[in-house]
């Protein structure tokens, strides 16, 4: 596949990019990577996904394909001669679909109001996203119990890049508020598997380092101060 | 598949209840419909979809599988034998997994909200719902420009499912708000798909009629307004 093909309109900051970006490299896919300025979006961006106008699409020759996880399965089953990336069985498929629909629309929303939260909301919140890793480490321990390394069993399967595409983003909210969420007391299971996980060759390298998310914040808090200050002028 | 195998815990006025039994019905799969009373949920839901202890939750076997979309996936690829559900094509897989993403996300919810909307709320949704209709309308012209009768081709599919549960509901709200929001006019194709979908054999009969649910509309707001006077004495 010619990087001509496949280009991939994203941020490296996003973890629903990283989460696309994992697929393609699983599939050993070539891609041109084109970064996105979200305050100011390109014009291929808001014709290739004018619903939603988010990140990322996966443009195909000229097909737009838009949101991770539906990018994630059409990848897979339009490669299906590479390693696969949802499971074979379709009740595991299904567990696997569950549990990144949860991650997605209950996880992840708490964690990125966790992040810009104060006050009295924040314990709250932790205790949601806690109680998440909480209900993933039971479902990790469920699919592993022959012993595997990964939800996906012995590969990385979808259910490792909908919740291993957050990792970055999860130990950098952890430096930031100094909490643990993903604690490996609580989630013996899961601290392990993040270090299968994260050290991957289809993941390393992708998925920002902590340090670089954590620079990414502080950064976009200063820009907002800047703004709202300038504005009160 | 005997009856005791196929359990389906749902309500009859839930559209999301209703794709699963159109999925099952398409796949001419006998189920047991055990109805829910959610202010008093049972063991057995709360068991089987402890997570979110939403309908519908489908039972094969001893499996719980909850969530309609993933039911409904689940459903095409265990009966493979059966009409196929998902379109064979990987873009086309794509295209249906997008639009019924944002119908459950995006149009949905507003038409939810719509029902219980009161004042200056009301025109913004009815404005969402009624470009929803259009992009949706667009959407299925595109797919039938080859002159196809569904979303799905010359058969029911996944995004006929995933739009067409929610017509009974539909109908209903433009009745108790005295609005239209699926006009004829102004969505044609539309228009006509939905009287092909609603006399499908695996839907009618089992789609409520809107005269129905507007009396469980308007019982649901008298047990409120009862609930609600009593709270105030």
């Amino acid at each position: 596949m010619g990087k001509s093909d496949l280009k991939l309109l994203g941020l490296r900051a996003s973890p629903f990019v990283n989460r696309v970006q994992f697929a393609l490299n699983l599939k050993s896919l070539d891609y041109e990577f084109i970064t996105e300025n979200l305050p100011n979006k390109s014009e291929l961006l808001l014709k290739s996904n004018p619903i939603h106008k988010k990140i990322p699409v996966l443009i195909h020759g000229d097909k737009p394909i838009c949101e991770s996880l539906v990018i994630v399965q059409y990848i897979d089953e339009l490669w299906s001669d590479g390693p696969s990336i949802l499971p074979a069985d379709p009740y595991d498929r299904a567990i696997a679909r569950f549990w990144a629909a949860y991650i997605d629309d209950k996880w992840f929303p708490a964690l990125r109001q966790f992040r810009y939260s104060e006050g009295e909301s924040r314990g709250e919140l932790l205790e949601k996203l806690v109680e998440g890793v909480a209900l993933l480490e039971d479902a990790f321990v469920k699919s592993c119990s022959k012993g595997k390394s990964f939800f996906g069993g012995e590969n990385v399967g979808f259910l490792d890049l909908a919740f291993g595409c957050h990792l970055g983003w999860l130990r950098a909210v952890e430096t930031i508020a100094n909490v643990k969420i993903l604690d490996k007391t609580k989630a013996p299971a899961l601290a392990e598997w993040t270090e299968r996980f994260t050290s991957h060759k289809a993941v390393k390298g992708t998925l920002p380092e902590p340090e670089e998310l954590v620079n990414h914040h502080n950064k976009m808090m200063q820009a907002k101060a800047a703004a709202a200050s300038q504005a009160s002028k």
